[in-house]
């Protein structure tokens, strides 16, 4: 009951929407050289610019990478590029669990629209 | 391509943290009298309070809302209270899509634990 605990603050709803959350179809999962944990994911948006890089910490939970290809799931899209082992990444996968626990993205069927937004 | 040409601003890693998203599990539904778009939901969170009351405008996608019954799913769990046709909601389904769109909730598989965070 950990969890219970802790309390965080409440937010207004315009916190809230600042916050980008979209469907992005995966074309591509690489893993990185030297990494563990990272994945190199690039994402489709439906965005003119084309796919994004993604680079995301879910290698543990993916023994085999290339059932993540074709998946459309729940990412953060506005976040600010991060740099990870030199790599930028422009989104992050959301997720569940991990660690000792199950651990889940956030998909979708695939009828949902490539970058429709949640709200 | 209209999402395309809307550009959200980007926020920082903290912002995004202020922001608590929770697997619930969905333990009652009921449809609301003079409503057609909101249902009451009761969901379980694990917390020591008990289940939340969350209303949620969700019911034209759910014509038989028993389906409903036992769902883990994502729900926004830190945004003020909110007063809906005079119900108060603690929480706000997360979902994409909807109008003339396919629609979906972010359900997760059984063996995640309620009361999980997102990160």
């Amino acid at each position: 009951m950990e969890e219970n605990i802790i309390t965080i603050e409440k937010i207004k709803y315009e916190d809230w929407k600042k916050v980008e959350i979209k469907i992005g179809k995966i074309l591509t999962v690489e893993k990185i050289e030297k990494s563990e944990k990272l994945l190199k994911l690039s994402v489709d948006f439906a965005e003119a610019a084309g796919p994004r890089q993604i680079v995301s910490g879910i290698a543990k939970y993916f023994p085999d990478i290339s059932v993540l290809v074709n998946k459309k799931c729940a990412f953060v899209t506005n976040l600010e590029p991060k740099p990870l082992m030199g790599l930028e990444s422009n989104g992050m996968i959301l997720a569940v669990g991990g660690g000792e626990e199950p651990f889940s993205i956030f998909e979708v069927r695939d009828e949902i629209k490539t970058g429709t937004q949640a709200k």
